[in-house]
């Protein structure tokens, strides 16, 4: 999508065989091009969010290890040298962010190339064609969400006689979190191009404030109207039927249909639910953990730092954190929560919009 | 309640007769006493919310009617002239925060006294001595509210086999809100001093950071174990059974038992009800108004600058804002929604424990 009017995709490979991405946290004050030079500048971005998004990560994971096998080359590594390194750092970026299911897939695609072969250049050359697969295969279906949930969009468009419509979402499903276009963000985009009316509200998506920060961002340089309003008044927009339909992304989802996604977003699905506001989940097939059956229960939940929550970034002469609580009060910082399926109108793919629930799912997998 | 081991209350007169309040826009920052000199103090100190919490704006609203009368007489103002400077002092008291309704109980209690007497000096000493019973009434509701919601955190503690309470609150709804001891907070002082064992989740309310600034302030300094998480979180702790009730206070209250509270309250709400968890609503009667039948359409909901969601204010080096969005996107600051009587477990007032229903409510204001 559009930077100052210039197309940028989130992570790519330059002319010089360099993987560079956008540095995410210097976002919205600072536009900056990041070089990521070895496994581990990989695995500081996904661990600090300089690269952040479920299906981004998972493309930055696959990277990661196509880097760690070039230094365990250029070490002299062979044979099971070389395994035992790729593996630690696979490892490694497995563990910087547990939710999304997006790195774990990654890395075990990855791996199976890696294995694939015995030559430890061709094992290089192997996972680097994965990686770039996986980012294209992201970047497809990005597209394909957004061609299905155009229709949604559409629909209710038509539905509202051509008066602007106004959407709500959470987070930064957008762009910068996929590789082009995005998951949530993905039809509005593309229901833009069909000149249809559309507002965005945005709830500013604490203690990140991805939706604040990126999504305005992103709505922003895309000529999309938008409004930033705080997680707590997205009930009270829908109270005041302000909003038609909301549409998220999600770092994980069950074969039930329950949608593992970032901190808040079920507290915005119950207030759609309860104002009997369509609430629609966007996301890639490969989002997907058929391994889960109580999300609950099963799914890790990302526990952050709590220096996240009592200390916020901003902009006041060059980038600046504050503190914003008393300095001897705790604070915990989960980084996710669990819609149930009962909440979610549909599940927007990129296989196409199925209800959440286990046939549908299974179908669609198929 | 306590500061640094000393007792103190939001609002007093001093003994040479000035009236001090706390500056609750430096707390937990820097704790600073201020002399509200002049009618126009008042205005400017309930405006850009030094005092704040609904019936701390009330008793406030009271002294600034007070000091404006004391202000005509010194203009040397009789009769009619000082007529018509008090009630256009009062009108702009009245306008400074449209939502909570306590202001304007106080006020129209506050003329009352004034139209009962003729002598300027008299009207000045009847509004004095309301001024006066409106904080005594605020106090002494306050403990009432606490001797009452005692009672529930007690049941539920022995329920619980003495297992440490986990309660959850929104915003500050604490002494510093009140005169003492607080609304919602209130039961939870009465509960320590009995002993017992409670941790309090406290959400960060923004964008004004109540709960994150002034709650946890006044937990820390009260000995009471409280962790600071964002409102996005709410939701989460509750769907991992980590908490028992959540109680939070009310800015208006219909007879219908619809809360008009703080932004976010709802949603809040919402997540209880969904995880059957107890929802109490602490309010003193005075914030009843008997005359809304339809809270959603008919309370004025304040829409404060959209500056307080772009920046956010915090401490380094000082107190600084800093800038959290895109300096050109647009952002809206609703200051309060509403949470409808079905997701209310029972209304926590002064003259005893209620459901949220007409005939209740009815019989209790009898």
């Amino acid at each position: 999508m559009l930077v100052n009017g210039k197309h940028y995709k989130t992570i790519w490979i330059d002319k010089g065989g360099k993987i560079k991405t956008i540095d995410q946290n210097l976002l919205p004050f600072k536009f900056k091009i990041l070089t990521l030079d070895s496994s581990e500048d990989v695995i500081t971005a996904i661990k600090n969010m300089t690269v952040r998004g479920a299906p981004v990560i998972g493309v930055a994971g696959a990277y990661g290890i196509y880097l760690a096998i070039k230094e365990g080359i250029i070490k002299g590594y062979r044979g099971k040298e070389l395994d035992s390194y790729t593996i630690k750092v696979s490892k490694k970026i497995l563990s910087t962010r547990p939710t999304a299911i997006n790195l774990k897939y990654s890395v075990e695609r990855t791996l199976e190339a890696y294995y694939f072969t015995e030559l430890p250049e061709q094992k290089l050359l192997n996972v680097l064609n994965t990686a770039n697969q996986l980012l294209k295969t992201e970047e497809e279906a990005s597209y394909k969400i957004g061609i299905n949930g155009l229709r949604i969009i559409k629909n209710l468009f038509n539905k509202k006689k051509h008066k602007e419509l106004n959407i709500l979402t959470h987070c930064n499903a957008g762009w910068l979190a996929c590789i082009d276009y995005g998951t949530a963000l993905a039809p509005i985009y593309l229901a833009k191009t069909e000149g249809i009316k559309m507002h965005i509200w945005i709830e500013e998506t604490r203690p990140r404030n991805q939706g604040a920060r990126l999504t305005a961002w992103e709505l922003l340089h895309n000529g999309i109207k938008h409004t930033i309003i705080t997680d707590n008044a997205g009930g009270y927009v829908m109270q005041k039927g302000l909003v038609d339909m909301v549409i998220v992304g999600s770092d994980r989802t069950t074969i039930n249909g329950d949608v593992c996604n970032k901190i808040g977003t079920y507290k915005t699905a119950l207030a759609a639910f309860d104002n009997k506001i369509p609430f629609y989940v966007a996301l890639p097939i490969s989002s997907f953990d058929l391994k889960i059956n109580n999300a609950l229960k099963e799914i890790p939940i990302e526990e952050r730092n709590s220096d996240e929550v009592k200390f916020i970034e901003g902009y006041n002469k060059g980038i600046n954190k504050v503190l914003i609580t008393p300095q001897k009060s705790k604070a915990k910082n989960f980084g996710f929560d669990i819609t149930p399926a009962r909440l979610v109108t549909a599940l927007i793919t990129d296989k196409g919009i199925i209800r959440p629930d286990k046939k549908q799912i299974e179908k669609i997998l198929l």
